[in-house]
C-alpha cells in the first residue's frame, strides 16, 4: 500500500520534536527549485511547508530523477532526516532519503503567477490550497474559536435556531422560501427571536449558525449566505449589551493575534492596529455621528439609516471599534426597545470596525410590554398570529433583555484586512455563485 | 428602574461564593410552597435553581403578601441573605430581605403537573424552562463543545461547508428546493464533498452545520433538520478513520459525563453505562453482523441494508458502541471506494450507539482513482458536469482519503436517554412542524 512507510508519520507543524531524527512526511509539492545536483521540494502537507533537499548522490538516481521531474500539487510520500536550519522559513528542513509519488498532476490550473478572482473563484477548491487563503482560513477557524471560547466560558448555554422559519424577521424581500412538504418555509435570516425564547429559560444564551439574504445587489459586503453569532440576555438593558460587546469583541481580537501571528504576518496585516483594539470602545450618539458627518460634508440627514460611506467616515475617526447608538426608532426593526427618555429613538448600537471595514455588530435592548410590541407589530404590517408565540414571553414574565448578532464574514475581512468578503468563507455564495 | 437593586446581582449558579452575604437574584418563580408563616419560593434564574424563604415579621407585610400571591413564572428580582444548608438541593437558600416584582404572568400553561406531548412541541418556547429541557439542552450544549475541543486541538482546521449547493451528495428525492435568483439550489444534505476539498488543501479538516433531509416519513429518529459535524482527513484509510472515530466518540461521551452529572442525574440517566464507552470499540465486518441478524432469527438477506430494527439487534450484543465495517457496495454512494480485496465490498463503517440509540456515525475511505470515480457517477445516472470541481480532486495530487459525519440529535437522543429526537435541538423541524 502506497501509505506505508518506514519511519513515523509526522505533521509539518510537529517537526520541531523530532529533530535529527528520520520520519516520513506525507503532502504535496508545492514547489521547487533547482541548484546544481540539489533539488529544493518545498513541500505542503495542511499543517505547514518544509524544504526537502535531495541531493545527487545521497539519494538513488531514481529518487533524483523523480525529484527532478516531479510536478505542482503532485500527491508525494517524503522520508528523510530533520535539520534545524535558521535560514529556514519554518526553522526545519529535511535531508531527503526516500521519496514516493502518489499521483502525479498535470497541468495544475494556479500556477504561482498571477491569476484574476473571477478565474480563481471558479478554481475555489484548489484555490484553497495556496498560502494566502490558509492564512485567512485559518484565521477565521480561530475567530469562531475565540468566540465560542468566549460565550461557553462567560455561563453562556449555546441554543442552536432553526434554520427553517414560517415567518420573517424583517421584512420579505431578501428572503429565500422552499417547499416544505404541503407548507413553504423561509431560510432564517436570524435567530434572535428564538434566543430570546431561550434567554427567558436559560439566562443567557447564543445561537451560532448560517443565515441567508437574498440580495439582490453585488458588493463587496454581502453574501447570500453567511454566518452569525447572536448571544441574548435576560435581564440586560442597553448598557449592558454594550459593555458585553465590547468586551466579547476585544477578548476575540486579542486570542486570535496572539494565536495567528505567522497567518497575519502572511497576509502583511498590520497587527498593531489590531492590538489597538482593547476596550472601552468609544460610544456616540446617533446624533453625534450625524454631526460627525455632517463636519466631513457628508450628505446625511436627520433620520437617514447609514450606508458603508457613512460607516467609512464614522470609522476613521477612531482607532478602534465604535459604538453609535439611539438611532431613530423609524429605521429599526419593530422588535427594538424605543428609548422611554426619547421614544423617537431605539435603545439600539451598531458596532462600526476601524478602518472602513463596516458594521460588524447590530444588536439593542429588545421590547418587552405585550401592548406596546403588539401595536408594533401593527404599524410594521406584520401578521401578529404569526408572533403569537413571541408574544407569550411578554405574556408570562417578560423581562428586559437585549442581545446583538456579529457577522463573521466581516469579522474576517476586517482582521485580515481583506477588501472582498468572498475571500472569507470557504465556499462563498453571491448572487451569480453557487458552485463549487 | 426596575433593575435597580441595592446588592450586587449573582447567578444562582455563582452562589457558593456569597454564602453569608447579601445579594440580588433575577429570575422567575418556578414554584413555591406555603407552610404557616412562612413562604418558600423556588427560583429559576436560568443557571439554576434555589430555595427563598420570606418569613412573616421579617420582611414588610407588602412583601410577604406579594410572596403569597405571586403565580408561576412571574419574574421576579429577589435580595437575601445566602445561607449553606446541606438539605438543599444545591447546598444553599435564599433569607428574603426583598422582593420586586417585575411582571406577573397570568395562567402560565405549562402547570406542574403532566402534559401531552404535542401541546408541549406548540408551546416549545415555554417548554424550554423545564428543568427536563434545560437539562438535555445543557447536555447537548456541553456535546457540542466537547466535539470542537476534540477537533480543535488535535491539529484540525474548522471549514465551514455550504448550505446552498447546486447538486445532490446522496440521490434527489429528499432534497429542499430554493429558488436562487435565476437558478434553483438545494439546501445540503452534507458537507462532506467540499470537506474533501477541504482535506486536500489543509490535511485535515471538519465542518459543523445544519444539513437538511426532506424525509416524508414520520419517526422518532428523523428530523428534517439536523445538525451534523464532519471530519475529513487526508492520506487516511478505513482503519485510521476508525481509530479516529473510536478515539472521538470515548473522549467526548466522556467529557460530557464528567462535566454534566447534575443534568445526567436530574434525567435519572444510568451513567455507568456511559462510562462504559471506552475505547477500543468492537469492529465487525457487515458479513458478521449478518450472522448475529441470523442467531437472532431476523429475516435478512446478505444485500440488505439494516434499518432502526437490526440496529437495535446488534447494539444489543455489546455494552459500548460498535463499528460495523465493509457493507456491500451496492448499497452505498458513489463517492465510497470498493474494497481492493473484494470489491463488491464498499470500505466503510457505521458506528451504532448501545442500547438502540442508531447509527450515530457513518463514514468511510473516498474513491480516489479518477477513472474509477468517473464510471461510478455515471453507474449511478449522476451528471458527470455537476462532479467536474470533485474530480479535479483526483486530478491533481489525489491521495488516499477519508471521513465521516456524526448526527448530533442521535448522539444527545443516546446519551441522555431519550426515545424521540424530537426533544433533542431547542426548536425541532419535523415533517408537519416549523413552528414556533
Amino acid at each position: 500500500m502506497v501509505i506505508a512507510a518506514s519511519s513515523p508519520w509526522v505533521y509539518i507543524s510537529d517537526i520541531a520534536g523530532h529533530d535529527g531524527k528520520e520520519i516520513t512526511l506525507k503532502g504535496w509539492l508545492y514547489n521547487k527549485r533547482s541548484s546544481g545536483k540539489i533539488r529544493f521540494l518545498q513541500i505542503r502537507d495542511g499543517t505547514g511547508i518544509i524544504q526537502c533537499v535531495a541531493a545527487k548522490g545521497a539519494v538513488s538516481d531514481d529518487i533524483f530523477d523523480l525529484s527532478d521531474k516531479i510536478t505542482q500539487e503532485s500527491s508525494i510520500i517524503v522520508t528523510g532526516k530533520v535539520r534545524r536550519d535558521a535560514r529556514s522559513a519554518g526553522g526545519f528542513e529535511l535531508d531527503v532519503t526516500d521519496l514516493k509519488l502518489v499521483h502525479a498532476a498535470k497541468d495544475y490550473p494556479i500556477a504561482p503567477k498571477e491569476h484574476g478572482v473571477g478565474f480563481l473563484m471558479e478554481q475555489r477548491h484548489l484555490w484553497l490550497r495556496s498560502s494566502r487563503q490558509h492564512a485567512i482560513l485559518k484565521i477565521r477557524s480561530e475567530i469562531i474559536r475565540a468566540i465560542r471560547e468566549y460565550f461557553d466560558s462567560n455561563g453562556f448555554v449555546m441554543l442552536d435556531a432553526p434554520i427553517f422559519t414560517p415567518a420573517a424577521c424583517e421584512g420579505t424581500s431578501t428572503l429565500f422560501e422552499t417547499k416544505y412538504f404541503d407548507q413553504k418555509a423561509f431560510l432564517t435570516q436570524s435567530g434572535q427571536l428564538y434566543m430570546e425564547a431561550g434567554a427567558m429559560a436559560f439566562g443567557r444564551v447564543y445561537c451560532f449558525g448560517p443565515t441567508f439574504r437574498a440580495e439582490k445587489s453585488k458588493t463587496r459586503r454581502h453574501l447570500t449566505e453567511f454566518w452569525m453569532i447572536e448571544p441574548e440576555m435576560a435581564y440586560f438593558e442597553l448598557k449592558e449589551d454594550m459593555d458585553l460587546a465590547e468586551d466579547f469583541v476585544s477578548y476575540v481580537v486579542g486570542k486570535v493575534v496572539e494565536r495567528k501571528k505567522k497567518e497575519f504576518e502572511l497576509l502583511g496585516r498590520d497587527i498593531f492596529k489590531l492590538q489597538a483594539v482593547q476596550k472601552p470602545f468609544p460610544r456616540i450618539t446617533y446624533d453625534e455621528a450625524i454631526r460627525i458627518l455632517k463636519d466631513k460634508g457628508a450628505s446625511i440627514s436627520w433620520g437617514d439609516d447609514f450606508g458603508g460611506d457613512e460607516e467609512t467616515i464614522i470609522s476613521q475617526k477612531f482607532d478602534r471599534p465604535v459604538m453609535i447608538h439611539r438611532y431613530p426608532a423609524k429605521c429599526k426593526a419593530f422588535y427594538m426597545k424605543n428609548d422611554p427618555a426619547n421614544p423617537t429613538l431605539a435603545l439600539n448600537f451598531d458596532m462600526i470596525a476601524p478602518e472602513g471595514y463596516g458594521e460588524i455588530i447590530g444588536g439593542g435592548q429588545r421590547e418587552d410590554d405585550y401592548d406596546t410590541l403588539v401595536k408594533k407589530i401593527d404599524e410594521h404590517r406584520l401578521p401578529q398570529q404569526a408572533f403569537e408565540w413571541y408574544l407569550d414571553l411578554r405574556r408570562f414574565g417578560t423581562v428586559p433583555h437585549a442581545g446583538f448578532g456579529l457577522g463573521i464574514e466581516r469579522t474576517v475581512a476586517w482582521l485580515c484586512s481583506i477588501a472582498h468578503v468572498r475571500e472569507t468563507i470557504p465556499f462563498p455564495r453571491l448572487l451569480d455563485k453557487i458552485v463549487p
